[in-house]
């Protein structure tokens, strides 16, 4: 890790307020200042920006970053036949390394694409958060809950999501969160979901659960409890400003108002919802209706890359073509999603580039033919750039430069990765 | 250009009738043999592919590629908005020399994300046909026919599709073709569409033209001749085995079944559809109905890029959400459409990695942390690879080495852009 206190970020086109140029001056792991007229003084570090876009760097607000080891694994079939034939049999045989090669390769992915944070759910998480504080990235991570309604196993979960917050929570300077994270609710009892609310709301920490992903799932939950999953969530308590809650594809308006009232946010994630089948979220109206939206991935297996570029391409096209509209999900709501609504949604003091914001900072080559001309600086980042992320800043810390990666040994996980993969 | 006459690609994974480890020999402009057993013996160029994939190079079957220019012109707003007050004002100032800078920036673009050919349909064509020949890619050209009508018009429209088709057709060793290219059913009158349809026979050339595009368009159609427009276009004789009709967004199953026995190929063009609100092709129905489905970007001023990568990924995703059966639109399929099925439509004999057919391949970087590990092949290239073409091999020429160009000055066309830019 290149070790610094101060960076300039000299003339890039920066999207902050104003999109405009202008430098950006970081001490520590904040950002100092940013203005027209930044002297190099005492910056230890200056990167020469003037071809380049500044922009916040994005927040996936939906993962199982471990999945990289799954990429390729049953590809166009039916969900059950995926995950009960090809994806539950391999996690079975999940280990600790295979985590943590995993978790590591995908941050090599995550970075290169300008992610620098991201909330996960998956098993082994001692792993992810390892690989987390080596490698730089800022995360929340979870415990997947499942009891399968079964008491005993409830309360086993329980105490696994309360060990990980107590071995996990607010390490790595701050920069790694702990969540609390039962499956569904098709897959958890309503027990299960109560207590993790609860155990959440206690321990101050946030609770990410899928929820309203596959029209089945919803039918399931009202056969079960006359109501729809987000109605029979607000009957358990569990619905708060607190919870990110990932797909939220079959959703019905009253709940719409429900999710703005409680101030739950929706990981929206395109990609997955389309290859698995699942449905078209209705971003649109959640956005008429004062929802916090924000971006999400999902494991690479039903994706199968974890750039969050892609993500925001796809979350402003499927909109415009769904509601047959194409002024909905604009390129600025968009961005909003994979950046300053996702920071707000886990409680992080950065998706912006501001005077007093975290240093969490993108550059983006800007003289690439697929970016030439600029007319439209925040167009050309939505719908035109392909894997153009060139330097990534991660609470102050150069994480990725000139398109390398400075603290990961990406040949070594790629290798180890490789192995792993046979084993699954 | 780097000038050769025989080129061996050692040792990738190559994308054949098996998908395995085998060596390309490329001896002139055709694929001599594809073996495990091949010495480099006396080939004079030797490229290691042992961490690339060899595939097909890409083919590109709706363009307006000199609409480069015009990237990030008039976004999120309604389509007739769009054309009337930010495209058409602009295309009204076009010159031979924005033509050409902006088909050469296209073909910076298009060579870097592994296409070689496009269907292309604009202005000055003999200036997007002089970039082609230079460049050294392939290219069928269309002289943009709308007579809004009128007799006079329909005249000069017509001279100038023949003047192309003089000039252009057969040109640059046979990499350019002309064909003839009317707008579309509701620009142009019926005697247009009959006369272009006439002339493309007796020219023994392609016909290029848009339709059903938007629900309104359809809606004039039936207005104006009680018929839909495929309906409208098989009462004027157009529709045949030469015909490339872009879109075929709004069609009805009775047009499906008359697409299939015409031997019509249909461009699908995802983005453009979605970001311009017209809505979903039914792709799904015209695999299963066995018309000849490939795929295009449309210009890039509503897409924003020329990246086939991207547009065979979202023409897998997009089917499987709209018909909520992830089984739809498999990656072979879908891969077929930007290769061997735009090959058959557009008369070339390219598309596959085989023995006498044209070399035209690309290689792609395998050894990236977004393509690890490589479980499928063909699922990687489809959903995980992101602007990882490393080389492109044209008619046995290479015009990408190292993600360099080799017959563009990059730095030069990207300046020239800009300034063109302005002036629009």
């Amino acid at each position: 890790m290149t070790e610094t206190t101060s960076i300039l970020i000299k003339d890039p086109i920066t999207i902050a307020d104003e999109i405009k140029k202008q430098s950006i001056l970081i001490v520590d792991n904040k950002i100092q200042e940013v203005g027209t007229n930044l002297e190099n003084g005492d910056a230890e570090v200056v990167i020469d920006a003037s071809d380049k876009i500044a922009a916040p760097a994005l927040i996936n607000t939906h993962t199982h970053v471990a999945m990289t080891l799954l990429r390729g694994v049953g590809g166009d079939v039916d969900l059950q036949d995926w995950l009960n034939n090809y994806i539950w049999p391999r996690e079975a045989n999940l280990t600790d390394e295979l985590v943590y090669a995993g978790s590591k390769l995908a941050m090599a992915e995550m970075i290169k694409t300008g992610t620098v944070m991201f909330n996960d759910m998956y098993f082994n998480m001692e792993q992810t958060a390892k690989a987390t504080d080596e490698v730089g990235m800022r995360a929340t991570l979870g415990y997947g809950m499942i009891d399968l309604f079964d008491d005993e196993k409830r309360k086993q979960e329980l105490k696994e999501a309360k060990k990980l917050i107590d071995s996990t929570h607010n390490t790595a300077d701050g920069r790694i969160k702990v969540a609390v994270t039962p499956h569904a609710p098709n897959t958890c009892s309503g027990e299960l979901i109560s207590d993790a609310a609860k155990l959440a709301k206690d321990n101050n920490v946030k609770l990410h659960i899928h929820v309203a992903e596959t029209k089945d799932e919803v039918e399931m939950i009202k056969d079960q409890h006359g109501m729809t999953p987000f109605e029979y969530l607000d009957s358990l308590n569990a619905l708060s400003s607190d919870m990110i809650a990932a797909h939220g594809v079959w959703t019905t308006d009253d709940e719409i108002k429900t999710l703005a009232q409680r101030g739950v946010t929706i990981s929206h994630n395109p990609s997955s919802n389309m290859k698995l089948a699942s449905g078209i979220a209705p971003v649109a109206k959640y956005l008429e209706g004062g929802v916090n939206v924000t971006i999400g991935t999902d494991g690479v297996a039903s994706n199968n890359n974890l750039d969050m570029f892609s993500e925001m391409k796809l979350t402003a096209l499927l909109q415009k073509v769904d509601t047959l509209d194409p002024k909905v999900a604009n390129t600025k709501e968009v961005f909003d999603m994979a950046t300053v609504n996702a920071a707000n949604a886990l409680g992080i003091n950065s998706g912006e580039i501001k005077e007093g914001k975290l240093a969490d900072i993108m550059l983006i080559d800007a003289n690439v033919p697929h970016m030439v001309p600029m007319i439209d600086v925040m167009s050309n980042i939505i719908y035109s750039s392909l894997n153009d992320v060139n330097t990534v800043i991660c609470d102050g810390k150069i994480l990725l430069q000139d398109k390398e990666l400075q603290t990961i040994n990406e040949a070594e996980i790629m290798k180890d990765v490789k192995v792993a993969a046979k084993e699954l």
